[in-house]
């Protein structure tokens, strides 16, 4: 694992307007009057190499989302809610116009504001299907380039890491390989597919049990798979990255070949239909597929949901992760209570600190993703990533927000705590609480199986509504097993498709209801919860769920309003913090078991 | 008005078989292996001409949803989940099999049950453009038929009603026909289209200010209309409906024409962009606006949105018609406890005496639809009607459950209440008592402006879901100001495309959760609410919305278990009560006026 990485990224301020000129000079050749450039790669993923920050090397804008339209006298970056603030930190508004995407996304902003017919150059390897597609529909020439005018002009771009294809314990696994590909081959055949081509990495992984470290923070080879409807399969992965144990393993059914030979691959789908995920395959290779002869047909990537829905293997591993995360967290948060009395603490420290808990397991690959360590009014941008600019010390009287994951090797854990340093305001302290409260509804909910995303978000954040309160990002998202930490097959959110999935046993997802107080101070409570449904318990009308809390760490009683709280939520936090206690205290450094006792007794002592 | 009808139809099961038969007789001449017949008109109202009751006709089935697929040896019906019981009540299992429309919708059950390229006949007419193109998106050929075969076998079918045109008081309708269609217009220009196809009778009414009374319990003209981008627009209704007052009022800029002369009003359209709502049209006009030469594009109804956010006029019309309604309501439910300690109050004796209280307000034109009368057991039935057959005497430990709603002058209105006939069960008590908590905890709510039709009806049925209850329902419908009274602008659903709608301010809704134990109770309490912003409140990232409870008729307080209630409840429902006292005392027969104060006393005395 990488040493903690601050957010400081080389000053290219200066340079940023020289870069977008000569972005702009492109256009001519690109015979195009506008381009789009995302902050994506061709696999579409959240996590990418350095390699293709070209949006950060465009914009200075360093989050995990956006996209930029450039027009010849003019510069928008589209950006969602969590990203409003950093985005207007990092770009000059003399050059670069912010949009929030939720409001006005790109499609819409296009036929708003371009005049008609012009037409917008775009690398059909960083965008979906469906981008390029609701795009068109709503009137807007696209112009797909064949390659993309930063990598020309990108002269120090870092070089694109192939680390070696490892094959997955099947102890974690808990499905074979192919006996996953025979499961998948039948619907395909069910539903008259000739087969599918998934382009998304961590569907890839999955299905052929196999890992890598290609990207940061999620331990997976970037490849895409051909799966047909006789079970055969194509990884496309160089055959040198395997070991032969590996590629022993795979099987004879399972064919490799490079990314480059995809075509030779598909010679027999010729008029044959080829499912593919729309919202999930960068629109190159639709291109690629259907000059191919396939007749490519929307379908979701069928791994998905059997990916979502972990199996006893997974879950297992998911909990040893947790309680070897909750001892980590612990030792952290002990070391946090005799460290910040001395006098100044930083972020960074903190978030150094909280690395090497974990690292001390022994059991750590990778942080899941970068730690988020805000104190005072840096927590209140939700996504906040402390700089060396922005790195401060730990006032008394301030909490402290730690949001950080880690990937095990059996399991990936993601965790946010607000930790109480010294006395804070009661402003603080009645958010603080309302944050547990939201937490606390949805972790000890029963509901229907008809339950989707959206309706389970709105059930947390009622308890806000009433008090005037809210947050601009979603409850929850799906978190892979020993893949990556923000798994889109389903969400806890207030709009979009995957909201609308009903929730399904084993699933495994976050629950980080928050309050953001700008210029003030940040609470968000994060636990991991799998979704599981009781043998016995039947409701009226359907099949009754319940959740499994993950994650095993002290929840900081002292901010909390012992008045706000109903009966039967400081029943649920005293049984969690004994469950928290029993289950790490063995796993516990021996200098953090009196300090996780206390942590974890019950509410009336 | 009508007076009361009871659900009986003529006994028709005899006929049944035969009917069947003489509609597969047909299926040669239609050229087809299967033939569609859903619970439509032309209009695709949910209230239609007893003309229109073709699935009636063919299955005894008589629910105001539901759709036959009749095949050469089955015949299934799908049905939702309000009319399950029901209409295996009404056909003969070894002639019709009912399937749940939400678990297996018809081009689901086709694909997976019927030969390959089975041809299914189609009246155009009595379809949605979206259905048909689902159907053979699915995979199914669609074969469009010309006439409906039920109409050449059906002979004894009623004749059709076509009432005067009225036009609406000014002061009601709070904006001119001009000025909305001046909106529209402008909308339609903006988004270049050259006009929209309005096949919604509904919409049409609102926007030319128009009511009529051709089919029961919603009081309009059926009939479509052809807005242009310039602001003219053709009624589509004969002109002898309209006395010449009427017509005058409508202005030179609409021209009026006969239903069959559409496609002469479309002359112009030919090569233009024709706006049709895919969803509330039906298939037939687009194959008529197509052969004329329209470019025809999917876009919602543009009337849907205004017509669903009420103006000031129209809410004072339905405050007025909710307090004439309240003191209907009171006199009913003072008679109702004055009567059944006397024995033998029959359902049919309740819901023809709350039709009378309705009447002799002196301004009710109609009922909104067939009132709900239903005690003890049936109750448990969410949509049941009372029939000679099923008529039943209220017994003394039962809950009678009252659904029912007025069109008045001004306004529509829709309320249901649950009372207690003297003691009730534990049971009924708790369900009632949640049921009630359920209704004040959406009343009450506060949420920001994005907030769904799916999150605000998940708020309500967590209540419910927490105490192992839920209802086969939605908990929310728009209503009409003085048009239908499920409005289908937007719902309260834990599914649907509806649903995913955020309210806005003017919205009207019911907030009607429920228990129902079969065999045994149910429970229903319904308020209408309308939707509004205000003045001041601000949330930190949102404008928040609340509530203005519409709906003015004491809540029996008798059920409650008091111990069950949280303090805000308690406040809610006396404050509540405290408003009803004071608003419809003054209107109430003055022997309900005792009653009245005596039922809308705190619950503290």
């Amino acid at each position: 694992m990488a040493p903690f990485q601050c957010f400081d990224l080389p000053d290219n301020r200066a340079s940023i307007p020289e870069r977008l000129a000569l972005l702009r000079a492109r256009f001519q050749d690109l015979q195009a009057g506008a381009l789009l450039l995302p902050r994506s790669d061709a696999y579409l993923g959240e996590f990418i190499s350095p390699a293709d920050e070209r949006l950060a090397w465009a914009t200075g804008f360093t989050g995990s989302a956006g996209t930029l339209l450039l027009l010849p006298t003019r510069a928008v970056l589209f950006l969602d809610g969590r990203y409003l603030v950093q985005g207007s930190q990092q770009t000059d508004p003399s050059l670069i116009e912010i949009v929030n995407v939720h409001l006005v996304p790109p499609q819409t902003w296009i036929r708003e504001n371009l005049p008609p017919a012009t037409r917008v150059a775009a690398d059909p390897w960083l965008h979906s299907i469906a981008f390029l597609r609701w795009l068109e529909q709503a009137g807007t020439p696209v112009r797909r380039i064949e390659s993309n005018p930063v990598d020309g002009l990108w002269l120090d771009r870092p070089p694109r890491r192939h680390a070696p294809v490892r094959g997955l314990d099947p102890d974690l696994a808990g499905e074979d390989s192919h006996l996953k590909r025979e499961r998948l081959a039948r619907l395909l055949r069910k539903e008259e597919f000739a087969g599918v081509l998934i382009a998304s990495p961590e569907s890839v992984n999955w299905l052929f049990n196999i890992r890598g470290s290609d990207t940061p923070n999620t331990p997976v080879v970037q490849a895409c798979a051909l799966l047909r409807s006789d079970g055969d399969a194509t990884l496309l992965v160089d055959a040198q990255r395997l070991d032969s144990a590996t590629r022993n393993r795979l099987g004879d059914s399972v064919h490799l070949a490079a990314p480059s030979a995809l075509c030779s691959e598909l010679a027999d789908f010729e008029d044959r239909r080829l499912a593919m995920d729309p919202h999930r395959s960068p629109d190159r290779l639709r291109i690629l597929a259907e000059s191919c002869g396939a007749i490519v047909t929307d379908r979701e990537d069928p791994v998905v949901m059997p990916k979502a829905q972990k199996n006893p293997a997974e879950l297992e591993g998911m909990r040893y992760a947790h309680r070897l995360d909750g001892a980590a967290m612990a030792s952290f948060l002990a070391w946090l209570d005799r460290r910040w009395p001395l006098g100044g603490l930083t972020e960074i420290e903190a978030a150094e600190k909280l690395e090497r808990c974990r690292l001390e397991t022994g059991e750590l690959q990778d942080i899941a993703f970068d730690t988020i360590s805000a104190s005072g009014p840096n927590a209140a941008l939700p996504h906040y990533r402390v700089s060396r600019a922005s790195n401060r010390a730990v006032q008394q009287g301030e909490l402290l927000l730690m949001d950080s994951g880690g990937q095990y090797r059996t399991g990936t854990t993601d965790i946010t705590r607000t930790i109480a340093i010294g006395e804070v305001s009661d402003d603080a302290r009645t958010a603080y609480t309302l944050v547990l409260r939201a937490m606390i509804r949805l972790s000890s909910l029963e509901f229907p199986e008809y339950a989707t995303g959206i309706a389970l978000d709105a059930i947390a954040r009622e308890v806000l509504w009433r008090h005037g309160q809210d947050y601009n990002h979603g409850t929850g998202h799906g978190v892979g097993a020993g893949l990556g930490v923000h798994e889109g097959s389903f969400s806890l959110s207030s709009r979009g498709r995957n909201a609308l999935r009903p929730l399904k046993p084993g699933f495994v997802l976050s629950n980080e209801p928050g309050i953001y107080m700008p210029g003030n101070f940040g609470v968000r409570i994060e636990n991991l919860l799998t979704c599981e449904a009781p043998a016995s318990a039947k409701c009226e009308h359907s099949a009754r769920l319940s959740f499994e809390t993950l994650t095993l760490a002290p929840i900081d009683r002292r901010p909390l309003r012992l008045e706000l709280l109903q009966d039967s939520e400081v029943l649920w936090l005293d049984a969690y913090h004994a469950r928290v206690a029993e289950t790490i205290h063995p796993l516990c450094q021996s200098n953090a078991r009196d300090w996780l006792r206390h942590a974890c007794r019950p509410l009336s002592q």
